[in-house]
Protein backbone atom coordinates (compact mmCIF):
# COMPACT_ATOMS: atom_id res chain seq x y z
CA UNK A 1 0.00 0.00 0.00
CA UNK A 2 2.21 2.94 -1.32
CA UNK A 3 1.33 6.18 1.14
CA UNK A 4 1.14 9.37 -0.73
CA UNK A 5 1.57 12.71 0.92
CA UNK A 6 -0.89 15.47 -0.37
CA UNK A 7 -1.02 19.43 -0.34
CA UNK A 8 -4.17 20.37 -0.52
CA UNK A 9 -6.06 24.14 -0.99
CA UNK A 10 -9.37 24.26 -0.30
CA UNK A 11 -12.21 27.47 0.02
CA UNK A 12 -13.92 26.39 3.29
CA UNK A 13 -17.29 28.03 2.60
CA UNK A 14 -19.11 25.43 0.83
CA UNK A 15 -17.90 22.77 3.17
CA UNK A 16 -18.59 22.11 6.83
CA UNK A 17 -15.25 22.04 7.52
CA UNK A 18 -12.53 19.32 6.93
CA UNK A 19 -13.68 16.20 8.34
CA UNK A 20 -16.07 14.36 7.02
CA UNK A 21 -19.25 13.86 8.40
CA UNK A 22 -22.48 11.63 7.58
CA UNK A 23 -24.63 14.62 6.43
CA UNK A 24 -23.17 17.57 5.81
CA UNK A 25 -20.36 18.31 2.79
CA UNK A 26 -16.77 18.06 3.76
CA UNK A 27 -12.95 18.60 2.27
CA UNK A 28 -12.10 15.15 3.35
CA UNK A 29 -14.98 13.61 1.91
CA UNK A 30 -14.47 15.35 -1.16
CA UNK A 31 -11.17 14.27 -1.59
CA UNK A 32 -11.95 10.27 -0.41
CA UNK A 33 -14.48 10.44 -3.13
CA UNK A 34 -12.07 11.73 -5.63
CA UNK A 35 -9.80 9.04 -4.55
CA UNK A 36 -12.85 6.23 -5.10
CA UNK A 37 -12.99 7.28 -8.71
CA UNK A 38 -9.47 6.36 -9.35
CA UNK A 39 -9.37 3.30 -7.09
CA UNK A 40 -12.21 1.43 -5.24
CA UNK A 41 -12.76 2.21 -1.66
CA UNK A 42 -13.62 3.33 1.22
CA UNK A 43 -10.75 5.26 1.29
CA UNK A 44 -9.42 7.36 4.53
CA UNK A 45 -7.25 10.20 4.69
CA UNK A 46 -5.63 11.46 7.67
CA UNK A 47 -5.18 15.16 7.64
CA UNK A 48 -2.65 17.55 10.02
CA UNK A 49 -5.44 19.78 11.16
CA UNK A 50 -8.94 19.66 11.22
CA UNK A 51 -10.49 22.76 9.84
CA UNK A 52 -13.72 24.33 11.18
CA UNK A 53 -16.80 25.42 8.96
CA UNK A 54 -15.85 28.58 6.44
CA UNK A 55 -11.65 27.79 7.45
CA UNK A 56 -9.63 27.94 4.07
CA UNK A 57 -6.67 25.68 3.35
CA UNK A 58 -3.67 27.19 1.15
CA UNK A 59 -1.39 23.96 2.08
CA UNK A 60 -3.26 21.46 4.63
CA UNK A 61 -1.02 18.16 4.55
CA UNK A 62 -3.10 14.55 4.21
CA UNK A 63 -1.98 11.35 3.35
CA UNK A 64 -3.92 8.43 1.08
CA UNK A 65 -2.93 4.85 1.14
CA UNK A 66 -3.79 3.04 -2.44
CA UNK A 67 -2.94 -0.10 -3.94
CA UNK A 68 -1.22 0.61 -6.99
CA UNK A 69 2.33 2.73 -7.76
CA UNK A 70 1.13 5.72 -8.35
CA UNK A 71 3.10 8.32 -9.65
CA UNK A 72 2.25 10.76 -7.38
CA UNK A 73 2.14 14.15 -10.19
CA UNK A 74 -0.01 12.29 -12.30
CA UNK A 75 -2.15 11.36 -8.90
CA UNK A 76 -2.20 14.94 -8.52
CA UNK A 77 -3.77 16.03 -11.85
CA UNK A 78 -6.02 12.87 -11.96
CA UNK A 79 -7.75 14.17 -8.49
CA UNK A 80 -7.89 17.75 -9.71
CA UNK A 81 -10.16 16.43 -12.58
CA UNK A 82 -12.36 14.42 -10.50
CA UNK A 83 -12.44 16.94 -7.92
CA UNK A 84 -13.85 20.14 -10.47
CA UNK A 85 -16.12 21.96 -10.28
CA UNK A 86 -15.00 21.78 -6.32
CA UNK A 87 -12.92 24.54 -4.67
CA UNK A 88 -10.33 22.07 -4.10
CA UNK A 89 -7.02 21.64 -5.27
CA UNK A 90 -4.27 19.37 -4.59
CA UNK A 91 -1.10 21.66 -5.13
CA UNK A 92 1.47 19.11 -4.46
CA UNK A 93 1.85 15.24 -3.97
CA UNK A 94 4.95 12.85 -3.24
CA UNK A 95 5.21 9.51 -1.98
CA UNK A 96 6.09 9.43 1.82
CA UNK A 97 7.25 6.29 3.56
CA UNK A 98 4.77 3.67 4.92
CA UNK A 99 5.22 4.56 8.67
CA UNK A 100 5.07 8.68 7.77
CA UNK A 101 1.50 10.23 8.87
CA UNK A 102 0.38 13.59 7.96
CA UNK A 103 -1.10 14.61 11.68
CA UNK A 104 1.11 12.54 14.26
CA UNK A 105 4.58 13.09 12.44
CA UNK A 106 3.72 17.19 11.75
CA UNK A 107 5.64 18.77 14.37
CA UNK A 108 4.27 22.30 13.24
CA UNK A 109 1.13 24.44 12.07
CA UNK A 110 1.10 27.90 10.30
CA UNK A 111 -2.01 30.08 10.18
CA UNK A 112 -3.01 33.15 8.05
CA UNK A 113 -5.30 34.89 9.14
CA UNK A 114 -6.71 38.55 6.94
CA UNK A 115 -8.07 41.29 7.73
CA UNK A 116 -9.63 43.80 5.42
CA UNK A 117 -10.09 47.26 6.83
CA UNK A 118 -12.52 49.24 4.97
CA UNK A 119 -16.14 50.16 5.79
CA UNK A 120 -17.45 49.43 1.65
CA UNK A 121 -18.43 46.09 1.13
CA UNK A 122 -15.81 43.50 -0.49
CA UNK A 123 -16.97 42.33 -4.11
CA UNK A 124 -13.96 40.20 -5.01
CA UNK A 125 -12.26 38.95 -1.61
CA UNK A 126 -16.18 38.58 -0.08
CA UNK A 127 -15.64 35.37 2.61
CA UNK A 128 -11.90 35.19 2.34
CA UNK A 129 -11.04 37.87 4.51
CA UNK A 130 -12.53 39.59 7.96
CA UNK A 131 -13.88 42.96 6.99
CA UNK A 132 -13.62 45.71 9.53
CA UNK A 133 -15.12 49.00 9.44
CA UNK A 134 -12.08 50.59 10.71
CA UNK A 135 -8.40 51.22 10.61
CA UNK A 136 -6.34 48.87 13.02
CA UNK A 137 -3.12 49.52 14.77
CA UNK A 138 -0.89 47.25 13.91
CA UNK A 139 1.80 48.81 16.29
CA UNK A 140 -0.46 47.95 19.31
CA UNK A 141 -1.76 44.92 18.11
CA UNK A 142 2.13 43.69 18.16
CA UNK A 143 2.77 44.51 21.33
CA UNK A 144 -0.41 42.36 22.60
CA UNK A 145 0.30 39.69 20.18
CA UNK A 146 3.99 39.86 21.91
CA UNK A 147 2.68 39.12 25.09
CA UNK A 148 1.15 36.12 23.96
CA UNK A 149 4.45 34.00 22.78
CA UNK A 150 6.21 31.23 24.63
CA UNK A 151 4.96 28.52 26.97
CA UNK A 152 1.42 29.59 28.69
CA UNK A 153 -1.77 27.89 29.94
CA UNK A 154 -3.96 29.48 27.12
CA UNK A 155 -7.01 28.35 28.58
CA UNK A 156 -8.80 32.01 28.27
CA UNK A 157 -8.19 31.63 24.36
CA UNK A 158 -9.24 27.99 23.76
CA UNK A 159 -13.34 26.75 22.83
CA UNK A 160 -15.13 25.37 25.24
CA UNK A 161 -15.50 22.37 22.98
CA UNK A 162 -11.82 21.93 22.84
CA UNK A 163 -10.75 18.40 22.88
CA UNK A 164 -7.24 18.83 23.73
CA UNK A 165 -5.60 17.01 26.72
CA UNK A 166 -3.72 19.73 28.04
CA UNK A 167 -4.18 24.11 27.77
CA UNK A 168 -0.90 24.43 27.47
CA UNK A 169 0.74 24.93 24.51
CA UNK A 170 3.94 27.00 23.23
CA UNK A 171 3.08 30.27 20.41
CA UNK A 172 6.29 30.18 18.72
CA UNK A 173 5.27 33.20 15.95
CA UNK A 174 2.23 35.68 16.34
CA UNK A 175 3.80 38.20 13.60
CA UNK A 176 1.13 41.09 12.46
CA UNK A 177 1.78 42.72 8.87
CA UNK A 178 0.19 45.18 7.52
CA UNK A 179 -0.42 44.63 3.67
CA UNK A 180 -1.74 46.92 0.83
CA UNK A 181 -3.57 44.88 -2.03
CA UNK A 182 -4.95 46.05 -4.87
CA UNK A 183 -8.34 46.25 -3.44
CA UNK A 184 -7.37 47.96 0.14
CA UNK A 185 -5.25 47.59 3.05
CA UNK A 186 -5.15 44.16 4.81
CA UNK A 187 -3.80 43.29 8.27
CA UNK A 188 -2.03 39.50 8.13
CA UNK A 189 -1.72 38.01 10.98
CA UNK A 190 1.30 34.91 10.73
CA UNK A 191 0.85 32.32 13.84
CA UNK A 192 2.70 29.37 14.33
CA UNK A 193 3.37 26.51 16.79
CA UNK A 194 3.47 23.03 17.52
CA UNK A 195 -0.26 22.64 17.94
CA UNK A 196 -3.25 24.72 18.79
CA UNK A 197 -6.07 24.75 20.97
CA UNK A 198 -9.93 24.68 19.37
CA UNK A 199 -10.53 28.19 18.11
CA UNK A 200 -7.15 29.35 19.56
CA UNK A 201 -6.09 31.49 16.71
CA UNK A 202 -9.63 33.27 16.06
CA UNK A 203 -9.56 34.05 19.60
CA UNK A 204 -6.56 35.76 19.52
CA UNK A 205 -7.22 37.43 16.29
CA UNK A 206 -10.60 38.66 17.90
CA UNK A 207 -8.73 39.94 21.21
CA UNK A 208 -5.98 41.62 18.94
CA UNK A 209 -8.27 43.16 16.97
CA UNK A 210 -9.94 44.99 19.95
CA UNK A 211 -6.41 46.03 20.55
CA UNK A 212 -6.27 47.45 17.23
CA UNK A 213 -9.58 49.72 17.26
CA UNK A 214 -8.21 50.76 20.71
CA UNK A 215 -10.93 49.34 23.15
CA UNK A 216 -7.85 47.16 24.74
CA UNK A 217 -4.69 48.38 25.76
CA UNK A 218 -1.81 45.96 24.84
CA UNK A 219 -1.50 45.24 28.79
CA UNK A 220 -5.16 44.02 28.66
CA UNK A 221 -4.02 40.55 26.56
CA UNK A 222 -1.83 39.83 29.07
CA UNK A 223 -4.10 40.15 31.46
CA UNK A 224 -6.42 38.07 30.04
CA UNK A 225 -4.08 35.72 29.47
CA UNK A 226 -3.24 35.44 33.07
CA UNK A 227 -6.57 35.10 34.19
CA UNK A 228 -6.96 31.37 32.42
CA UNK A 229 -10.67 32.28 32.24
CA UNK A 230 -12.68 31.98 29.04
CA UNK A 231 -14.90 35.00 30.15
CA UNK A 232 -11.63 37.02 30.14
CA UNK A 233 -11.05 36.80 25.75
CA UNK A 234 -12.12 39.29 23.52
CA UNK A 235 -14.42 37.93 20.49
CA UNK A 236 -13.37 35.24 18.77
CA UNK A 237 -13.57 36.44 14.88
CA UNK A 238 -15.31 34.57 12.12
CA UNK A 239 -14.07 31.87 10.51
CA UNK A 240 -13.38 32.99 7.09
CA UNK A 241 -10.16 35.28 7.36
CA UNK A 242 -8.66 31.58 8.62
CA UNK A 243 -6.49 30.00 6.45
CA UNK A 244 -4.16 27.02 7.59
CA UNK A 245 -1.25 27.72 5.91
CA UNK A 246 1.49 25.32 6.10
CA UNK A 247 2.25 22.30 8.51
CA UNK A 248 6.13 21.41 9.27
CA UNK A 249 7.67 18.27 9.53
CA UNK A 250 10.94 16.47 11.00
CA UNK A 251 12.04 16.31 6.68
CA UNK A 252 10.28 18.59 4.22
CA UNK A 253 7.65 15.79 2.20
CA UNK A 254 6.90 18.67 -0.41
CA UNK B 1 -30.16 68.82 -9.69
CA UNK B 2 -26.95 68.02 -7.71
CA UNK B 3 -24.29 66.30 -9.68
CA UNK B 4 -22.37 63.25 -7.59
CA UNK B 5 -19.51 61.17 -8.84
CA UNK B 6 -19.03 57.56 -7.05
CA UNK B 7 -16.08 55.62 -7.06
CA UNK B 8 -17.24 51.98 -7.64
CA UNK B 9 -15.79 48.62 -7.06
CA UNK B 10 -17.19 45.19 -9.08
CA UNK B 11 -16.81 41.70 -9.93
CA UNK B 12 -17.45 40.76 -13.23
CA UNK B 13 -18.42 37.50 -13.04
CA UNK B 14 -22.06 37.78 -12.62
CA UNK B 15 -22.72 40.43 -15.33
CA UNK B 16 -22.67 40.90 -18.64
CA UNK B 17 -20.30 43.85 -18.51
CA UNK B 18 -20.43 47.52 -16.80
CA UNK B 19 -23.15 48.53 -19.78
CA UNK B 20 -26.94 48.43 -19.46
CA UNK B 21 -28.39 45.71 -21.43
CA UNK B 22 -32.20 45.35 -22.14
CA UNK B 23 -31.86 41.42 -21.34
CA UNK B 24 -29.07 41.04 -19.06
CA UNK B 25 -27.78 41.86 -15.82
CA UNK B 26 -25.35 44.65 -15.93
CA UNK B 27 -23.38 46.90 -13.41
CA UNK B 28 -24.79 49.62 -14.70
CA UNK B 29 -28.12 48.61 -14.51
CA UNK B 30 -27.75 47.24 -10.89
CA UNK B 31 -26.87 50.47 -9.68
CA UNK B 32 -29.44 52.83 -11.48
CA UNK B 33 -31.99 50.31 -9.44
CA UNK B 34 -30.31 50.91 -6.14
CA UNK B 35 -31.39 54.57 -6.99
CA UNK B 36 -34.69 53.36 -8.16
CA UNK B 37 -34.70 52.75 -4.56
CA UNK B 38 -33.77 56.03 -3.10
CA UNK B 39 -35.51 58.78 -5.70
CA UNK B 40 -38.13 57.69 -8.23
CA UNK B 41 -36.26 57.39 -11.80
CA UNK B 42 -35.35 56.37 -14.20
CA UNK B 43 -31.79 56.92 -13.55
CA UNK B 44 -28.86 56.84 -16.44
CA UNK B 45 -25.41 57.50 -14.90
CA UNK B 46 -22.36 57.88 -16.89
CA UNK B 47 -19.26 55.90 -16.47
CA UNK B 48 -15.32 56.93 -17.28
CA UNK B 49 -15.25 53.14 -18.41
CA UNK B 50 -17.48 50.10 -20.29
CA UNK B 51 -16.08 47.36 -19.32
CA UNK B 52 -16.72 43.99 -20.75
CA UNK B 53 -18.46 40.75 -19.37
CA UNK B 54 -16.52 39.57 -16.72
CA UNK B 55 -13.94 42.16 -16.20
CA UNK B 56 -13.54 43.96 -13.09
CA UNK B 57 -13.64 46.86 -11.29
CA UNK B 58 -11.48 48.09 -8.73
CA UNK B 59 -12.21 51.81 -9.02
CA UNK B 60 -14.57 53.01 -11.76
CA UNK B 61 -15.82 56.41 -11.65
CA UNK B 62 -19.93 57.22 -12.40
CA UNK B 63 -22.10 60.03 -11.68
CA UNK B 64 -25.47 60.74 -11.17
CA UNK B 65 -27.87 63.48 -11.13
CA UNK B 66 -30.27 63.46 -8.08
CA UNK B 67 -33.20 65.56 -6.80
CA UNK B 68 -32.43 65.78 -3.00
CA UNK B 69 -29.21 67.32 -1.66
CA UNK B 70 -27.87 63.83 -0.46
CA UNK B 71 -25.14 63.72 1.58
CA UNK B 72 -21.99 61.80 -0.26
CA UNK B 73 -22.07 59.47 2.37
CA UNK B 74 -25.13 59.09 3.35
CA UNK B 75 -26.00 58.56 -0.22
CA UNK B 76 -23.14 55.79 -0.58
CA UNK B 77 -24.39 53.49 2.32
CA UNK B 78 -27.83 53.75 1.46
CA UNK B 79 -26.94 52.44 -2.28
CA UNK B 80 -24.61 49.64 -0.95
CA UNK B 81 -27.56 48.29 1.07
CA UNK B 82 -29.95 48.06 -1.88
CA UNK B 83 -26.86 46.90 -3.65
CA UNK B 84 -26.82 43.66 -2.05
CA UNK B 85 -26.14 40.84 -2.51
CA UNK B 86 -24.74 42.08 -5.84
CA UNK B 87 -20.73 41.65 -6.10
CA UNK B 88 -21.06 45.78 -6.24
CA UNK B 89 -20.16 48.19 -3.65
CA UNK B 90 -19.73 52.20 -3.90
CA UNK B 91 -16.07 52.80 -2.43
CA UNK B 92 -16.81 56.63 -2.66
CA UNK B 93 -18.52 59.57 -3.38
CA UNK B 94 -18.29 63.12 -3.81
CA UNK B 95 -20.05 66.17 -4.62
CA UNK B 96 -19.20 67.26 -7.65
CA UNK B 97 -20.02 70.74 -10.43
CA UNK B 98 -22.62 70.46 -12.62
CA UNK B 99 -20.32 70.36 -15.72
CA UNK B 100 -18.18 67.59 -14.66
CA UNK B 101 -18.86 64.48 -16.42
CA UNK B 102 -17.43 61.20 -15.05
CA UNK B 103 -16.28 60.11 -19.20
CA UNK B 104 -15.66 63.60 -20.43
CA UNK B 105 -14.06 64.75 -18.21
CA UNK B 106 -11.60 61.90 -17.46
CA UNK B 107 -8.07 62.17 -18.77
CA UNK B 108 -6.43 58.78 -17.55
CA UNK B 109 -7.38 55.41 -17.38
CA UNK B 110 -5.50 52.73 -15.46
CA UNK B 111 -5.76 48.88 -15.59
CA UNK B 112 -4.43 46.02 -13.82
CA UNK B 113 -4.10 42.95 -15.22
CA UNK B 114 -3.50 39.67 -12.87
CA UNK B 115 -1.59 36.51 -14.10
CA UNK B 116 -1.10 33.50 -11.63
CA UNK B 117 1.34 31.25 -12.26
CA UNK B 118 0.45 27.72 -10.91
CA UNK B 119 -0.62 24.39 -12.16
CA UNK B 120 -2.77 23.22 -9.92
CA UNK B 121 -6.57 25.06 -9.98
CA UNK B 122 -7.31 28.18 -8.11
CA UNK B 123 -9.55 27.69 -5.54
CA UNK B 124 -9.54 31.23 -3.95
CA UNK B 125 -8.93 33.37 -6.40
CA UNK B 126 -10.33 31.50 -9.29
CA UNK B 127 -12.32 34.01 -11.90
CA UNK B 128 -10.51 36.71 -10.10
CA UNK B 129 -6.93 35.63 -12.55
CA UNK B 130 -5.90 34.34 -15.53
CA UNK B 131 -4.00 30.99 -14.23
CA UNK B 132 -1.30 30.04 -16.60
CA UNK B 133 0.40 26.73 -16.11
CA UNK B 134 4.23 27.55 -16.99
CA UNK B 135 6.94 30.26 -14.96
CA UNK B 136 6.47 33.36 -17.18
CA UNK B 137 10.24 35.23 -17.79
CA UNK B 138 9.00 38.79 -16.44
CA UNK B 139 11.89 40.87 -17.60
CA UNK B 140 11.63 39.17 -20.69
CA UNK B 141 7.75 40.65 -20.73
CA UNK B 142 9.10 44.16 -20.14
CA UNK B 143 11.55 43.92 -22.40
CA UNK B 144 8.55 43.32 -24.89
CA UNK B 145 6.13 45.86 -22.88
CA UNK B 146 8.84 48.30 -23.32
CA UNK B 147 8.31 48.54 -27.11
CA UNK B 148 4.44 49.73 -26.62
CA UNK B 149 5.38 52.65 -24.74
CA UNK B 150 4.53 55.72 -26.40
CA UNK B 151 2.38 57.18 -29.68
CA UNK B 152 1.86 54.36 -31.64
CA UNK B 153 -0.79 52.80 -34.24
CA UNK B 154 -2.38 49.86 -32.30
CA UNK B 155 -4.41 48.36 -34.92
CA UNK B 156 -2.69 45.35 -34.48
CA UNK B 157 -4.04 45.16 -30.74
CA UNK B 158 -7.36 46.24 -31.37
CA UNK B 159 -10.63 44.21 -31.61
CA UNK B 160 -12.62 44.00 -35.14
CA UNK B 161 -15.30 45.67 -33.29
CA UNK B 162 -13.80 48.63 -31.61
CA UNK B 163 -15.74 52.02 -32.25
CA UNK B 164 -12.47 54.51 -31.76
CA UNK B 165 -12.56 56.92 -34.41
CA UNK B 166 -8.71 56.54 -34.51
CA UNK B 167 -6.08 53.58 -33.57
CA UNK B 168 -3.71 55.57 -32.89
CA UNK B 169 -3.03 56.20 -28.86
CA UNK B 170 -0.30 57.30 -26.70
CA UNK B 171 0.50 54.53 -23.76
CA UNK B 172 1.85 55.80 -20.84
CA UNK B 173 2.49 52.76 -18.91
CA UNK B 174 3.00 49.26 -19.45
CA UNK B 175 5.02 48.13 -15.84
CA UNK B 176 5.02 44.26 -15.04
CA UNK B 177 5.57 43.35 -11.30
CA UNK B 178 6.04 39.97 -9.80
CA UNK B 179 3.99 39.74 -6.50
CA UNK B 180 3.93 37.10 -4.04
CA UNK B 181 0.82 36.49 -2.41
CA UNK B 182 -0.56 33.49 -0.20
CA UNK B 183 -1.71 31.47 -3.08
CA UNK B 184 1.04 31.44 -5.49
CA UNK B 185 3.13 33.51 -7.29
CA UNK B 186 1.17 36.21 -9.40
CA UNK B 187 2.16 38.52 -12.27
CA UNK B 188 0.99 42.52 -12.33
CA UNK B 189 0.53 44.12 -15.06
CA UNK B 190 0.06 47.89 -14.63
CA UNK B 191 -1.09 49.71 -18.05
CA UNK B 192 -2.24 53.65 -17.99
CA UNK B 193 -3.04 55.67 -21.45
CA UNK B 194 -5.33 58.43 -21.40
CA UNK B 195 -7.65 56.27 -23.32
CA UNK B 196 -7.72 52.37 -24.68
CA UNK B 197 -8.89 50.66 -28.09
CA UNK B 198 -11.65 47.80 -27.16
CA UNK B 199 -9.56 44.70 -26.17
CA UNK B 200 -6.46 46.65 -26.01
CA UNK B 201 -5.27 45.69 -22.78
CA UNK B 202 -6.43 42.29 -23.04
CA UNK B 203 -4.14 42.58 -26.31
CA UNK B 204 -1.21 43.03 -25.03
CA UNK B 205 -1.38 41.06 -21.82
CA UNK B 206 -2.46 38.08 -24.24
CA UNK B 207 0.37 38.73 -26.61
CA UNK B 208 3.45 39.27 -23.50
CA UNK B 209 2.27 35.96 -22.11
CA UNK B 210 3.97 34.53 -25.33
CA UNK B 211 6.73 36.63 -24.53
CA UNK B 212 6.73 35.39 -21.17
CA UNK B 213 6.41 31.90 -22.05
CA UNK B 214 9.56 32.10 -24.46
CA UNK B 215 7.44 31.79 -27.63
CA UNK B 216 7.70 35.17 -28.93
CA UNK B 217 11.03 37.16 -28.18
CA UNK B 218 10.90 40.64 -27.09
CA UNK B 219 11.43 42.58 -30.39
CA UNK B 220 8.39 40.35 -31.70
CA UNK B 221 6.18 42.45 -29.65
CA UNK B 222 7.80 45.57 -32.17
CA UNK B 223 6.97 43.96 -35.28
CA UNK B 224 3.46 42.80 -34.33
CA UNK B 225 3.32 46.88 -33.37
CA UNK B 226 4.54 48.05 -36.63
CA UNK B 227 2.60 45.59 -38.83
CA UNK B 228 -0.46 47.54 -38.01
CA UNK B 229 -2.56 44.19 -38.48
CA UNK B 230 -4.94 42.40 -35.94
CA UNK B 231 -3.76 39.05 -37.20
CA UNK B 232 -0.01 39.91 -35.85
CA UNK B 233 -1.70 40.22 -32.68
CA UNK B 234 -1.21 36.97 -30.07
CA UNK B 235 -3.78 35.21 -28.19
CA UNK B 236 -6.60 38.01 -26.43
CA UNK B 237 -5.82 37.15 -22.94
CA UNK B 238 -9.41 35.99 -21.28
CA UNK B 239 -11.29 38.95 -19.04
CA UNK B 240 -10.93 37.43 -15.96
CA UNK B 241 -7.97 38.97 -14.52
CA UNK B 242 -8.66 42.39 -16.09
CA UNK B 243 -9.49 45.47 -13.71
CA UNK B 244 -10.30 48.80 -14.20
CA UNK B 245 -8.00 50.52 -11.39
CA UNK B 246 -8.69 54.03 -11.48
CA UNK B 247 -10.12 57.14 -13.66
CA UNK B 248 -7.67 60.34 -13.35
CA UNK B 249 -9.25 63.69 -14.12
CA UNK B 250 -7.76 67.66 -14.18
CA UNK B 251 -8.57 68.23 -10.33
CA UNK B 252 -8.71 64.69 -8.87
CA UNK B 253 -12.88 64.35 -7.40
CA UNK B 254 -12.11 61.62 -4.20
Amino acid sequence: MPRIALKVEYHGAPFAGWQRQADQPSVQGAIEDALGKLETGPHTIAAAGRTDSGVHGLAQVAHCDLTKDWDPFRLSEALNFHLKPLPVAIVDAVRVDDDWHARFSAVERRYLFRILMRRAPATHQAGLVWQVNQHLDVTAMQAGADMLLGHHDFTTFRSSICQAASPVKTLDELRIEPVEMPWGSEVHFHVRARSFLHNQVRSFVGTLERVGAGSWAPEDVREALEACDRAACGPVSPPQGLYLAGVGYPEAPF
